[in-house]
């Protein structure tokens, strides 16, 4: 009988119907960052236990990128529908056996290929409709990257809107965004089907390589969280803004490596 | 620190925020079915080692859905977009030690709780766009549930059309369609993210309870089945039309049992 | 040279390009009705003034509707993208020389050939998104047309949300809802390209014809009215509920009367 | 009674409703173009009475585009939904009165502004899925603007693929475009509500003031157009590629001129 091909399913005789190909997977997108404090209790209420408080234990990043992605053949660019995809994410920090890390909480995506991928390493992510300002270099019709320029975000799910976000860019960032900068600690988790524990719950990391960062744009920024009976997002609302950022990123994914099980099973809540 | 709560990620403090709760599930839609005979061996190439060919071994069942679904609370039906979904089907028969068996090859759908739902039991889901006539009690602009109600069905997926149904009821069915009516035996597949090999590859029996299936109708077919170089649905195109079927069916989904872990492991295609 | 043909744009050699084919036009529907009491200058507010107030001056209805619709050869809902489409309705009452009106003053649809469609009948249309429950027959996933069935909807425009409804079933309704009862008088209405003045501003009656109506339910019904930079609907915020109602409706559309050239141009508004 | 205001429905006593506020409209956008020639007769079937053929009668130009679009305030822009589109257009050449002139035949975009923008302007708008490979300048995924630069845009209807267009860059480009380069003569054009004739008919020249243009890439070009029971593209198959571009565009556009009233009346087909 036949054998079975695909990195995820479907599998199928000649592998093409996988709805994820196998990494490497390569990135390129724009990303608009607004990074503030929030209660500190609400993002440790995040943190499973093997993890401790960041030193800035409160500092919460929200991160719109505007993605292209593709496989080696890069065969997807040219049929845009299969590449591109805009996602909103929620970072927080922490550590890890005393090091910083940051690990992504929320993240809402716009693509079914992207969804999986990001289950895949780690990301919880739902499905989200998500808008960002261009940069443009002619016209009238958007915002240039310069002093000045204006940017917003939005992110809404199921026709509610969750997250506006707004940044006036002033100068080149010397810096740059700091909570997602340390190492990225995500869980990956996949229910059991004959009872309520998870079949998988890990806690993994990341290797992107290649890595490309265009110039840093910082500047004046603002942002709004509001409530939805399906998300958790009010317990992290602002309560004093950090900064706003806006740049281009590229990278390639090859993998990663799982750091320890989590040891410590969660309770499937019922009917909620 | 506090103990993170839900079904499925991302976990939070409260567990509202998980895409997908937990069982019981909570069904109720409306189904066109259209099936047919294709080339055996392409219905064989998609079994894995574990199963064997059914009696009538080319035979496809094309299943197009329109659902509501909800946990025991039922608010969802009341923000309907949480609780609505459209999805499109193909099934084929098989045997496991003998016994007559169904397993569901490709699958699309149009929501993300949807998607992961699918994937929790062993559904192959991907995000596909589905149109379905609905039956009409009022006016003229759709088919009546009575002889000649002419009925369409249509999946998309990228902006590609993939699969046209067509049925022309002429009468209430007596024996109602055949390839999916055996036990379901999906594989659920989840990857590893160390490695190529998958992290989870076992097949798996669901438990529906308290069915309720409305009078079946029957009719002339027709299905045209297109390409797509992101499928291996051409593999799969009609030779011969069984019959075509609508009905409405409703079921609670209580979980299920995983028959055995597959022993083969597939060997991810990379970069494709 | 060839005659171009369509009843809209674009005009093709064939007519068969045009977004929206001529008349006749048949519906096929299901309808969740809220009707509710604002403030009745808020209401006088949106008439032209040609149009006095309603003996009961801050009526106002709210109708969500699941369509299917389809010219003479009823090829759409066969391939039913270009059959089915969802819309939210706001209708108030108003009077045209002594006699009772109703009249459409905010709508929102999701597809295009519909939008159209409504501009040419005086529908003021824009996009949104629109969920329905739908009642079921079998299974727990839905609402039962039946005492005790519990109905939602909702409209989204841009990932905003702007207005929520329920229903609870009671009974079936002697009366049914009266604010969308008397002949419709809404206003066509389309810019000159040469000055801000309308090249078009009329107002307009319609002729349906072969009406069907179900058995109207009638209920408890709640609404939430939500706030946009884009969107006037604080000022129709509900301050009494009078009733909610659920039905299917058919008919056919075949053409209209033009009751009168509007006399007062309007002044555009200038980058708003 | 109050004065209802917008510069189109729906009129409201702010005047914020409006789908479309007043012009000026500003543009910023990126553009990939492929010029080739088909059957001359297919091209001249589209042209109305007025105009007579271009020199180079068969030349066919598809333009994708991914636009930001404000008016002056540009707050539009910080709340994207309200800001950007995508497009697909299929504009030929002509002549009117002996001078050479460009023509939008079929079109097709994504955003309901958009849709009702194009229609004052003569643009015979429906609604698409548009998709276009963005460049990058960090990452691998995607072209870049330079020699080697592998661009490829799809348009999908109602999901059919009609268009599937690739543009592979060589070199800076000294001509440009020539198709869509002479004044646009556009026709508006709206139905009667009591008559299948049309209440308006006109064609249109445009004015758009402060055009900015980046340097222009071309390159070789591939498309191909595919075929719809709701549309006329396969008349319009390609004979042979002229060329491909990739550039982005700023204009304002500030309003226009009726050129004439259209003499012969179309007829509406009925029932298509």
């Amino acid at each position: 009988m036949a054998k079975l091909n695909g990195y995820s399913l479907p599998l199928s005789p000649e592998g093409k119907a996988n709805l994820l190909p196998a990494p490497p997977w390569h990135y390129s997108g724009d990303m608009l960052l607004v990074e503030y404090r929030t209660d500190p209790d609400a993002v440790i209420a995040l943190l499973p236990d093997e993890l401790e408080p960041a030193d800035d234990p409160g500092a919460v990043s929200v991160i719109f990128a505007d993605w292209q992605s593709c496989t080696d053949h890069g065969e997807e660019w040219l049929d845009p529908y299969h590449s591109q995809y805009k996602e909103a994410m929620v970072y927080v920090g922490a550590k890890y056996k005393g090091q910083p890390i940051c690990r992504c909480v929320y993240i809402w995506v716009d693509k079914d290929f992207a969804m999986l991928r990001g289950w895949v390493q780690g990301f919880p992510k739902k499905h989200g409709d998500i808008w960002m300002s261009r940069p443009v270099t002619v016209g009238k019709a958007g915002p240039r990257l310069a002093p000045g320029g204006k940017f917003g975000a939005t992110l809404s799910v199921g026709g509610r809107r969750l997250i506006e976000a707004r940044v006036n860019l002033t100068d080149l960032s010397e810096k740059g965004p700091q909570v997602n900068n340390p190492p990225q600690f995500n869980s990956r988790h996949f229910p059991r089907w004959d009872s309520l524990e998870p079949a998988l719950y890990e806690m993994v990391t990341v290797k992107g390589v290649d890595k490309e960062c265009s110039p840093i744009w910082e500047g004046h920024a603002d942002i709004k969280v509001y409530d939805s009976p399906f998300e958790e997002l009010r317990a992290l609302e602002p309560k004093e803004i950090i900064g706003g950022y806006y740049h281009s990123f590229g990278y390639t994914m090859i993998g990663g490596e799982v750091v320890e099980q989590h040891k410590h099973l969660i309770s499937a809540n019922k009917g909620e």
